[in-house]
């Protein structure tokens, strides 16, 4: 079994039911106070506490109306609606900690590339170089008429805008400003040698940008790039840009080919085959002996919203189950929707049925349940079989869940070696890479960069 | 005198020269930490301390490139370049604070309403209805060709799309979700009542927009709203939507005539003449004694770029002083400069020789200068002659202005009773106009609300 150091990343969101839908209405949970600011430094220090590696929050545009046709059960049982956004969270949880990394969502498909370098360049300022960005195309109409679209792309043009739009953010990143441009010297009064700041000329298929970068440059420049296509596209995507991808997946059979299909197209891209770390969603029930935590489980599930999931399901795959009978065969549409999801709906022949099976805790992600000798065997078996580097932890019941892991599992893996005991100092990119703050020269960043005056 | 209260706000921005060009080179200055979170905090715990009403924090977007026609003046003595997003400082500052409320400049010319309307719902969230908008909708001709346009919107169309863009605000804010609609029952397992919750549809000239809007109603919904036009457009403007004014004025009589042209509009809005909150920008420069606080400006003088102001000026008056002798006669544009700037320039016969005069602390707005009791006097002056509400203070030498204004100057406007001694509890809004969190039933925003379920 590898002795290499498992990833952990916090997988939340800014809204009430995330993954785990219906868990909200458990006494113990606390995820109605997303929208403090109390809910979220609690998080992040239980989390440095518990040494992970970053907490990466989702986001999405748009509710989950493919259900019944609206957004009924969505709104009833808070599948992701309301939902707040992200990105204004991390300045308040990177002051009560020195680092934990943040991987935050946003779809480009309706950001302005000018104004989205800014923000991101803003936050690796305000963090010391501790800001991810998982990069997400969309896929719900519903985001496209709340944008004043008649529709979205089709799959395959969002991710060309998607290329294109990574270029104009290379170029303001990484080309706008040179390295020391920002000469920062009282004594000679030169803030900056305007010699070395350059505007960025871009004229592109979907994007013209005419201007400087509105930022000096930040420890990282670029954020840590995620992403989480799974379609071929999207893993031709994942290829060229990302640094840490995010797999879901029904059994290590299917995780262990995707992460081979990613390892392939990375080094088809130019770059090397652990170039990027993959996590893999997963939830955890963990508590001091192996019963308990089973009955910690039965507890849970008496709380889960089996609909609710299915709700949410329905607009990944594009199917209207509130239509289907519970034993009708489904043609699972490959069109808008999240085509993994709708993958391995089609291939394992999911009916509503079964699907409402699935979801006993409100999802179809695997839970690991156990003491932490048990949950530290099925961790590190998933890691040996399928070749992901780590995880991204959904949570249950907030925030026991998160302390539960942190108290019981985390030390266990420390025992085994297989988790780190101590941060490494250094950006977000340089803790998960080891390669420094910056993009290495082989990723496509570079030809955007201008030698160093 | 009046004994009314006078409000206070700290006026700055995420960058090194804002206001007071030069003084970054100071060498007790530390504005080139803007870039940290240390440095925000503690701004924020600072401006609790001395009670101060709220952090005004400017933006803009695009580069100062008037003068010579080019950046580089702008680039070398930090004049607002680099600007990070505004946005992103006010969880962590909100974090450490209870009562500082936080006013934020968004320019609505390249934003979407439906992302924007969640970003500032989401503010008001964490902040627990403390934030606030600064509507801008900019100037630069830079910033267009960065968002790949040709040029601007004509300046009166700016504000007619701002005006359509606010109605979508509105129905999103206001109209989305009826009061109650979140129910967050867990016991009923209802997060919201669906019948509550309503798409907004809107097709109008510049905007289309259908979509539930994500965000569940914060404290007081729609953001207290800041306004600083003063067209005559953007006086009607501000007469419709505003709820704070910012003023800048050569001298008394010139603010005193603003201030009445304004809350004439008010009325003939259909509001009350207090509707709106006037503040003035000004800096203080305030010591011990009064000389001590002459000494200090001189000192701080020594520091100040002349040339930098002029830059920054130029921008604003659509004037390229590089090309102008320094008593030629000028022509001010009032094209897509600032028109009251322009207007100033033009009534006053401002040279390039007079304003370099005018800028010897980096900046034209006058700086009030003095030991406790003449600063006081001051700003006692200037509310009784003009009829303005309070100051927006420019900082000049950070963080000791703002600590020798709370230290010195607070206490002397306590003792007068024309200060207060305590926050009120409540949102930013009740704190500003005492009439509950949310905006009132003679504001625009009224037609957008559904009448209570």
């Amino acid at each position: 079994m590898s002795r290499k150091h498992i990833l952990l990343n916090a997988f939340d969101m800014n809204c009430v039911g995330h993954i785990h839908h219906g868990l909200w209405t458990h006494p113990r949970d606390r995820s109605t106070d997303y929208n403090t600011l109390g809910y979220w430094t609690r998080l992040a220090t239980t989390l440095e506490r518990g040494l992970f590696d970053g907490l990466f929050i989702a986001d999405v545009l748009g509710v989950y109306d493919v259900y019944q046709g609206k957004a009924d059960v969505a709104a009833r049982a808070a599948v992701q609606l309301p939902v707040n956004d992200p990105m204004l969270l991390v300045s308040a949880m990177a002051a009560v900690t020195r680092h934990l990394g943040f991987g935050v969502t946003v779809n480009l498909s309706h950001e302005a590339p000018y104004l989205l370098a800014r923000r991101f360049s803003t936050l690796d300022h305000l963090t010391g170089g501790r800001v991810g960005w998982n990069i997400v195309t969309g896929y719900l109409e519903s985001a496209a008429r709340a944008m004043g679209l008649s529709g979205q792309l089709p799959h395959d043009e969002r991710y060309d805008r998607a290329d294109e739009f990574m270029d104009v953010l290379y170029k303001l990143w990484e080309g706008s400003w040179e390295e020391g441009a920002a000469r920062r010297d009282k004594a000679g009064r030169v803030f900056a040698d305007p010699s070395q700041v350059h505007k960025v000329i871009h004229h592109g298929k979907y994007f013209d940008v005419e201007g400087i970068h509105l930022a000096e440059p930040s420890v990282q420049r670029t954020p840590v790039l995620y992403q989480a296509g799974s379609s071929g596209r999207g893993q031709r995507f994942a290829a060229r840009h990302a640094e840490s991808v995010f797999v879901a997946g029904v059994n290590k059979a299917d995780v262990a080919r995707s992460v081979r299909s990613l390892r392939g197209e990375l080094v088809k891209a130019g770059r090397r085959a652990d170039d990027v770390k993959v996590f893999m969603v997963a939830a955890v029930i963990v508590a001091p002996t192996g019963p308990g935590a089973r009955a910690l489980e039965a507890e849970y599930r008496d709380f889960a919203s089996r609909e609710a999931g299915l709700a949410h399901f329905a607009a990944g795959v594009g199917v209207d189950f509130g239509k289907v009978g519970l034993d009708d065969p489904i043609d699972y549409t490959m069109g808008n929707a999240i085509e993994s999801h709708a993958r391995a709906a089609q291939e394992h022949g999911w009916t509503r049925r079964k699907l409402l099976e699935l979801f006993a805790l409100g999802s179809r992600y695997p839970a690991i349940v156990g003491d932490a000798v048990e949950v530290a065997d099925q961790l590190q078996s998933w890691v040996a079989e399928t070749g992901i580097d780590g995880f991204n932890l959904a949570r249950t019941v907030t925030p026991e869940c998160h302390e539960a892991f942190v108290d019981l599992v985390v030390p266990e893996l420390q025992r085994r070696g297989v988790y780190k005991t101590a941060y490494t100092e250094g950006s977000l990119r340089h803790k998960l890479h080891g390669e420094g703050d910056r993009l290495p020269q082989r990723h496509a960043a570079q030809v955007f960069r201008r030698s160093q005056g």
